[in-house]
């Protein structure tokens, strides 16, 4: 029987996961794959700490470059995190010959371009399943079970932290600030919690996506990512289940002839369907491909042994290739299509819209008429009992398709006109 | 650029697709693996009607047998279906050192001993991705991205005529046998529907799904399997909904410890949950194992492209193995632990039992003790209002945790007790 020796660099959180999951695991990988893969070497600068995984203490080096260069190191996993020595460590792999797993999203999206094609130089593999979407299949479904599909659309829930909170207010009726610093004591959330709430995490990961769907490299410095902070409120999920919808942080991406929309933004999407039923710290793609239709895929988006199991089968997947002597020959789609971004004020959907009008008579013909000035039409409208507190009331607005220029153009000259009290609020519909 | 030939057999509903497909994105599949997959033979014994697929008539044959053996055939697809012709074929591919990819669960099923043994001697892949849950890739991910989990539980939504008479018995509160002449018209179910609606669809599709979990290959002929016919009743729909639950027809594989229970029955799961989102013809399996917790795989598990889709995404896995002069060293798991099935009778669950009792003084009384006397205790218990016209009271009994046996046992002496009507139904719950 063939073996295989793994060397992990970085015995953190994940690290010590996939120490623990290899070695509990080892038989059934054998199982399965007809290969021992054998956990060799484990390097950390900090090998004291007790990780809560019992290892053979000689395993253990702070040496991480002894580990690339070790002739017993077959597949190198990096899971240090960050660009600075993580970089030098998976470049001085690939130029060893030692095939690739990493889970270093950061690395791949500002590297990538440097990374992919030294790989395919030297012909190693380089397997980056656990970038996105933590324990759930979503790189390997694009890349495997879906590679005979267009992809039209995926739509993901790539965030834990903001679904727990999407799904915290919702059950308990709490504003967002109080929910999110429940979460920051629960440790659900971080203590800057910006890369999370306001989007930016989602969109990282849905370039990722974008990038295997399509083999385009975005640059997600020029996209339109909306996060949840400021977007949503309590009032607002509630408003959104009287039409049937419940309220989801998204990355959006579809294609359209040759232009790709690819964004970030909270969506109200179908209550009774998949991706609402996704609640807590769960993360989902729904794909929506030519041939195979909707597919969807569920789990842990993040957390120490969904990560690792990720992790793990992108071991036996290159250890399966190396036993073969052969590698994989694309880690990333290479197309010759030109592809452009889509312009965000392009972008059709439909809206949720939320407005504060004064409590007078003529108020919601004047609202109605900026809309219709505008050529946003209505699918359903619904004023709330107003707030006598305050003079003002709310009216919901559910348009028909239109475009987000149009969009924003009818809410700014809503927000500028006398009738109006706090600045409208505005999410997108998935349908 | 490697060039891969790919060969059809039988020019049916999913032929025709994979042929469809391969010709639509055969482009899309080059950037992402590499490979040049090219349709170069399809054949069947009707090669002129029309499959509204525009294939060059001249790679149109009837003679199987020559596609098998032609030099430029490099992958054989056999979706011929059966244990007859399809058979010869595929074991004459494999004889001649040729891939194959089927669909074909009954082949497998009935001779899976004979031929993986024969294609690991003959050093060939033999892939079947698409004979479970169509368009969902469960088959891919219990082989790979799972590879280094044990599976603890596999709940399976695999039959789609039984999950769209069930969900639209519950949306419009009708019975079984209209809801499933309407699927009959509608083409949603067979003239026959005895292999969907009995559960045995769903269970030979959970044998082979414990088949890829535990390398073990489960007798059909001695699980328990009950399908949704005489089983669940519209009014059966609406009292699980009053306790939280929807019914779902379910594949149920756990492993406890050393013995796999494996058994088909219609299940009430929590109404919030995703398996209960799963509507009409669309499948899921949810997988809980122990490093990546519970993920779910949803999708058509049906259908021309969806299976089309994973067939073709078999053909790029075998182009690829066979561009890089290899092939996966196990199509199925080959473990050295002694796994048992379990007795059906030692099986645990909490159950929904509905009983007719006679309306009178000491019937719920005489109910509840002989649940006592068999050592079934109640979690939950409803009487419902009286049917004045007969002088029975509909009684729901929500069970803690007990034993297949004991609850039989306690079923049998209700329906043969005097305060008795109409026979009880029971059905289990997994929470």
């Amino acid at each position: 029987m063939k073996k295989i020796g793994v060397g992990i660099l970085g015995f953190g959180t994940v690290g010590a996961g996939v120490a623990a999951g290899l070695i509990k695991n080892r038989e059934v990988m054998t199982e399965r794959t007809g290969i021992d893969i054998e956990l060799r070497k484990i390097a950390d600068l900090d090998i004291t700490t007790d990780r809560g995984v019992a290892v053979d203490p000689a395993i253990l080096t702070t040496d991480a470059f002894a580990v690339v260069n070790d002739p017993e190191i077959d597949v190198v996993v990096e899971l240090i995190g960050g660009t600075g020595i993580a970089k030098k460590l998976v470049v001085a792999a690939i130029e060893a010959g030692k095939p690739v797993v990493t889970a270093n999203k950061k690395l791949l999206a500002e590297y990538g371009n440097e990374i992919f094609p030294l790989a395919a130089e030297k012909g190693v593999d380089i397997f980056f399943g656990a970038s996105v979407g933590g324990g759930i299949p979503v790189i390997r479904s694009l890349r495997d079970g879906l590679v005979g599909n267009e992809i039209e659309t995926i739509y993901g829930i790539l965030n834990g932290t903001c679904n727990y909170i999407l799904t915290t207010m919702e059950k308990e009726g709490l504003p967002f600030d109080v929910v999110l610093k429940n979460a920051q004591e629960l440790g659900f959330a971080e203590a800057d919690p910006t890369l999370d709430v306001d989007g930016f995490d989602t969109l990282h990961k849905g370039a990722i996506l974008a990038a295997l769907a399509y083999g385009i490299q975005p640059d997600v410095h020029q996209l339109s990512v909306e996060g949840i902070r400021n977007k949503v409120e309590a009032e607002d999920i509630k408003y959104a289940a009287e039409f049937g919808y419940k309220i989801k942080l998204l990355a959006i991406i579809k294609k359209h002839e040759d232009e790709i929309e690819l964004r970030v933004a909270p969506t109200l999407v179908p209550a009774d369907g998949m991706l609402a039923s996704v609640s807590g710290v769960f993360n989902a793609a729904l794909i929506k491909s030519d041939l195979d239709d909707k597919t969807l895929y569920y789990g842990r988006g993040a957390g120490r042994m969904p990560t690792a199991s990720t992790v793990i089968g992108d071991i036996a997947d290159v250890a399966r290739n190396l036993a073969a002597g052969t590698h994989r020959a694309t880690a990333m789609p290479v197309t010759k299509r030109e592809f452009k971004l889509m312009d965000p004020g392009s972008v059709k959907s439909r809206y949720y819209v939320r407005v504060s009008i004064k409590d007078a008579a003529g108020s919601f013909a004047t609202t109605a008429g900026i809309f219709a000035k505008n050529a946003v039409s209505f699918s359903a409208a619904m004023q709330k009992d107003s707030d006598s507190s305050n003079g003002f009331a709310t009216v919901i607005i559910i348009t028909h398709e239109t475009s987000k220029a149009s969009m924003d153009a009818t809410l700014k000259e809503i927000a500028e006109n006398a009738i109006s009290g706090a600045a409208p609020i505005c999410l997108g519909i998935e349908d």
